[in-house]
């Protein structure tokens, strides 16, 4: 594969203030070999997302320094590895299945120099485990919530915390919850509160979204 | 239209212990008053769903002692009046929106000589209103949860309370919301506490479900 | 994977009156290990369900004195292993296929200390195999309904008996069938009898539902 | 409107057997108008199906002589009025609210010179209805059996009578049932016994479907 | 597995003048088995349809006698052998791709002792291809039409042919048409021709409701 | 309305040959006024599809002088008169329901300069319709095919015509084809041919799609 | 209607900084009268949406000196006034008939005391007129895009511009856009640039979004 | 396989001007080897698309000088070698990802006997990447336009250029775009610019659309 099959963005970080993140799933392994490469050669950090385990095995093969996450399926390439958490951004999960996407939104925020804390597992089927943890999720300036089968925990934080909120749905699910529609679905009918949503398991993009606010209102923050 | 296009289930009471109900939405003004006719004459009472609201000016002509309650389009002929609230059911709605399926629900059990109480209007974006009446809540046999939207409130009552929750999605909302499957979708999808599902906006089968449970485990009840 | 990461609701069952089940389907083998490791170190029974066979190996590896029903992927450790039938629910069935469901529900009440019987493959494409098991079904408090398909089973059985039916749809089926969602919707359009439906597939679901009964109508049985 | 604007196939008679039927619901008065008053002038007799009640009005103004069903929105003109019931085709229904389309079923039949029998509101909700005339539904060759909400008569009536039976959804319903999908998609999973399906509310294709078997099997009959 | 899981419809050919055919998609290798082996014991033949290659080995191997398609996954136990085809059924089918429903049909109709003709890829994209065999088809009595993608073949021949066409759409196809949706949903909007439909993939239904009309009508013939 | 609520695209023609057309469905009353005004004033022709009747007539009233065709919704101002026929474009369509469709490609085409002929109810359920018409249907460069219901027209001539396909479903039918999604994805489906498709009802996108290749094939044509 | 029937919550301004607002679409006229009375009675203003205009009309003669706008339907109740234009929001829009959805937001925002900008018309399929506008959209801190149809627009912006972009799809369209659907689905599909979406035609849920970060990052201003 | 199962339609290129294509995906490989076979006997040419990996694999075996392009699944025989770029016609994508589509309109093209270009990864959301080749672009007479995800880059082509435009959505992407849905009805809502579609990575049809307007406007060229 030449290069003239990819155009990698590298004005975006310019544009935009955060550089350009790889599509990893439909992919092939000669794809992301030659796109990994062209940043290696650059001298510029890499990441590409939703990067199937078989997929990895061969390119940790080719780039035995690179760091891949198995849960998320997050491949980085020469990533800064600065781990002091911000205060900014807090991510918040419904159950320990949607860790995938809680690394996901993770690992982006860190590419982009910003390291968020997590708190997982606080579904409201049971109330008082968000509730334990609701004065310290008060603290963070973002929001970011990650939630799978009917996703009502976002929509029940809507309603006690003034933050911005950025809720992920997950494909966390069976039934009709399969493949995540019910959780997108719920999500944006959530009526009274203002959050926003990504697409279903898009942790890449909320990550983005929370970072465009830090940029815009914080610019010397991350 | 002669008696041969309807044949009522006069049988039903004796083999279910609840007589049938006709549902109105889809029946002709003809049709409706030839089987509402049929049971004046058999003096038995009749209970009809959905009625629209054209199609009941004419029969409250041709019925004038009739019952018809706009919201819900609940007709009702010879019905029992009592009022006595009884102790086993409440019915508790998200918004004030959803009050034509409280209603739906609410007149259902009175025909069948069951008085529900009624809470409305406590749905979880705003989740003091729930607390504030949940002690009150605790203390019925059976919770008929009503809610569209994304239909958060049954989940979160579903972590709190002990008893059978009877939920029922309604089409209020826009958007994804319209016409209720993100309500429906959303309770089916939740996960962890056991509630059970009617079709959407159908109150009706709610107060059946729960006249069920009465029925089976109270027999001297109602 | 620290405990960080998962909540176990240890409170539930003193709020709700019946333990948390761990949802095994979407959680790693990594995951699940550390949750039924806290669950042994805390001497308490677990349940999952929806456990892959090929993660079910690694976890029978690790817990071997553990129970695991290949049909239904229903992974229990330290259940208590009573095997009287109890009088009280009937868990019915349309097709031999729908067995992994039926069996969902059988292991869940059984954590719950409820020995459920079964009746399977009663159809009613071929009613008379219904009929004949109708009297024994009528002895039942609770009617666990089972089907795929076009799932006719319960909506039959909704006219027949004057008890509770929880109906499950399963995802038994091909063509406009697969995943369920036939099942699902025509059970939830079977207008005439107060039925109420749980999530495709979603056995425990149903088992909850019935023990929220039970619980609730007679208190001091199971 | 010019007669360049539409084609009468009126060759179709020599060559399937049965004359071209008009679909009314989307045309224009000006089309029905000029198509109509093309048969009037060839004297052949014409039959649209799915005439609104409002375009009717300027119809009849136009044609007096014609006929028109209200329910079903069959418009007739010049049809012949025989009115023997005859012994090879009855028509089945689950509710008084499906009678739009079996009279669609009805007229077109006769149209075609065929006079088919009706039983009707036999839904198996309550299934001594339609056990209460199963012997004589069994003395029919083709059995038309129409259904809205989950249609589950069609499917206990496969099980129970060995006759070729044509299905038709009706889009009678609520909630998920509404526009007919959950009685056609119901009526497809069906998956034991034979029965076929034609489109949601479509009468007037069973009607041919059925004609179609007596024109090859009893080629000397309609 | 004790014989307690299933319930042979024994009684159906008396009933239906069909016997059960066993649907083999969603059965375990271990249902099968008990199923298979009961009716060998009782000596009665037996058809097991959609059995995958993988679980068709092992049963091969538990019953070498046994016949099995790969193509369709139909297997089948002392079927009758005969070869003589009938002039009163014919399978046409659009594309080559079809072949695995025209052989589903095929089989079950031998089982039921009627050997049909088949005619494949004659679909309408090259439209001379149907065209040539046409006076071929006409000669039959009953054409089940097999067809993927946008299914136009059956309503193409519903304009040419008078006699009864069952349509069994196909899951062939890729994009909006994956899955059978399509091709369906063409078949059954095809207005005009009185054509009936079966569920995607449908072979073994296509082929019952055939026999229900040779047996309904030609009584003495299969 | 100030003018700061739209922007005609001027440039439009000078950057792609055609100038902008007002889409009339969503805009109000007022929105209209402002825009055709705006078009008067600067002396340029202005076409508005999908305008409502009840829209058209204050329209009508405020441009005494403008076309309005009621069947299709186009509203014309100050349109170039021609009539003569261009032999390079022919709509063809399966239905006389289909016109309304028709029209909008032919007002939009003759807005463009370009008069296009018309081949109406030819649709393949009588297949000698569309062949009476195939030779003068090859004497043209393009075909713009329109077909509601399961849309098989345009798929056989594909097989059929060398000429390009621009195939526009219509949401003419009932059932599982009404608002036109059979007939588009039936369209898209159609897999031998290489026809091409827009959107439902869009017969201005195919009148544009059409102008494209005369623009560009024959630069000095219309 | 008692005041049993509804629970303003109250206290939502001071736990989230902003007040509620009245869903008016599912609302009778004699719920929202109440409603609106009440505010009145405790010298609150209140803001209700998607009032329709037939609902309007009462509600205005009840209450004489409100406001209403009838393009978008929201009703206002001693709103404050200001008309001074705020630096930090801008909503963008596609077409013209975008604009009920712009005007929701716009009020909601000034009833949060924002008065944002408006730059409409400028979707993509005529790229300069958004290229024209782009350095004046970059002087502002947040953009509400809003696009109907395929949506483009804020798809596009997102590669030109830093700030945080929240995304409105509105149901203009007809076809497969109809209802809004395609529009939200491709804004969530637009994986690159981190817009976060709301629900269809929902505005005032992006302005309470919008607030939200002003009030998380800006305490001091609105 | 005897050759009954399937007819070449040898006369299409007589007839259409382009030979048939084989659709692989759903033929087993002995269906493959049947019909090549046929070809090389012919000494005819052979194209077969969405051949997957593991059946090109005996394929290669059984004709070792075949041609098969992983990436796409296009599997050719005796395919005219030529490779000098035409003028006429310019493949763009959105992605690297949609490489596979790409690849099967290039390798159809080409065994047309037309070489198109191909300019890849292009999307707007770095909208600089297509403005810097949008002359190139312009030069050719006729783009097929490839994207995936939400397909905006078809709509910013059709403001940009004059040239008939064929959109191929590719099923790249995940969540609500997972499938190529939202890509497909993205690209038919595109309202203003007159692009037509094919179905979802149906990179053959775009081929055989693009030549049928070479076929018939350039009748000497390819």
């Amino acid at each position: 594969m030449s290069s003239d099959n990819f155009n990698i963005d590298l004005d975006r970080k310019g544009r935009l203030g955060f550089p350009e993140v790889i599509f990893g799933q439909s992919k092939t392994v000669e794809q992301l070999k030659s796109i990994l490469a062209y940043h290696q050669q650059q001298a510029i950090p890499a990441l590409a997302t939703k990067v199937q385990a078989e997929k990895a095995q061969p390119l940790l093969a080719e780039f035995p320094e690179a760091f891949f996450d198995e849960e998320s399926g997050v491949f980085g390439l020469n990533l800064n590895d600065s781990n002091k958490t911000d205060p900014a951004i807090v991510i918040v999960s419904g159950g320990t299945s949607d860790a995938y996407v809680v690394n996901e939104v993770f690992y982006t925020l860190r590419y982009l120099g910003v390291t968020a804390s997590r708190i997982q597992d606080v579904g409201v089927s049971g109330l008082h485990r968000l509730m334990n943890r609701l004065e310290e999720i008060k603290t963070y300036k973002i929001i970011i919530a990650v939630a799978g089968f009917e996703a009502a925990l976002p929509t029940v934080l809507g309603g006690l915390v003034a933050q911005p909120i950025i809720a992920v749905p997950t494909s966390v699910g069976y039934g009709v919850a399969a493949e995540g529609q019910v959780a997108l679905h719920s999500l944006l009918a959530s009526c009274a509160n203002g959050i926003t949503v990504v697409n279903i398991d898009n942790g890449y993009g909320a990550a983005i979204a929370a970072f465009r606010m830090l940029h815009t209102f914080k610019p010397n923050q991350p």
